[in-house]
């Protein structure tokens, strides 16, 4: 029933695999922002670097806060996305979902971290994937409410 | 060996859904508190919400505490039990602890975050969950331990 | 395509549920530090402890930093390990890079969080599983960048 010769499955992992590319990547610009200032949470970091101890920095806390956004959708979607394709979407509508939800994403972390930007940028770019999951799941919950 | 007609995947597929939209549920409980209290994390909020910065909120920080225990237990969750159909347990077993434990999550979430209660009523909330997981675990490596 | 035979799938579904249990142990390091230094990160956790509300003691905080890098880092690694599995990895190779990847992590928790060490030490646990999922990720999109 989920074939990998389904252009929504490949659809799926395609874009899942962009999306934990991107949650790497949060790591990266949050490591910029701590070289950049100079500042680490831990005493062997900052030894090791010749910088201090702070973790109250507010460039450094944004990066984490839209890296923290990520672990709070970016898994849920992965599930979500599976789960949703053993309902038999329509293959094209499936690939819209996944696609819509990839590209806000990496809008959300664009407008939140790498140039911030005045609401309500972020807060579309956050709702538009949150509709897209609850879409999903509401699909899936349909779908499977037998099992209760 | 793991097919959609199976009634455990079903279970499966239906509580690990239900777990996802629980955990989307947190950004609302803490968006609830946010404009309650009027407090933000970052500048552009609190401008466009004429509120004010503040990372300390005590009831904001409460349902940022639930919400980040979701993260370290309900993905781990989402891939023990897709992990643990694979060893061909018994269709109303692997229900019965699928429901136990998005059950015991969502009342987690209640006493933590909706309505705070006296210990141990948390601890148990969060106890019965892990331990699930522990048994799917545990069920999982003894069956491909020797694939080490 | 994907077996529940084939070699590769077996090392997967080991390790997997092996990480999962490292993040699981986690809980229960934060745990250990809060009865050792007595504090709590909740009123009701401290009353029913006689212990005392702290949010910054450094010993706690290193432990639930780790914790926050285990979900920074594994769930990312259960969706790409899964998804690499479609693109027909040699088995050989595909258990090679998910046994270092789940070794390396262990390590980077007992460097980070159990007997810190000075750097590179926790730099090179942590580099590792990101050059694997990096690896990964590459192979997956090149896979299937026609869904695109």
């Amino acid at each position: 029933m989920v074939s990998l010769s389904d252009p929504a499955v490949q659809s799926y992992i395609l874009y899942s695999a962009i999306l934990a590319l991107k949650v790497l990547v949060m790591a990266f610009l949050t490591a910029r922002q701590r070289y950049a200032k100079n500042v680490f949470a831990n005493e062997e970091d900052a030894k090791s670097s010749k910088g201090k101890v702070k973790l109250d920095d507010p460039d450094v806390e944004r990066v984490r806060r839209a890296h923290l956004n990520d672990l709070e959708n970016i898994p849920a979607f992965w599930i979500l996305g599976a789960l949703y394709l053993t309902t038999s979407p329509e293959a094209a509508w499936a690939a819209l979902l996944f696609r819509t939800y990839t590209v806000s994403r990496i809008i959300h972390t664009i407008v939140y971290a790498v140039k911030p930007l005045p609401q309500p940028a972020r807060a579309i770019a956050f709702m538009i994937p949150v509709v897209v999951k609850w879409y999903m799941g509401i699909a899936i919950v349909s779908n499977y409410i037998s099992a209760l």
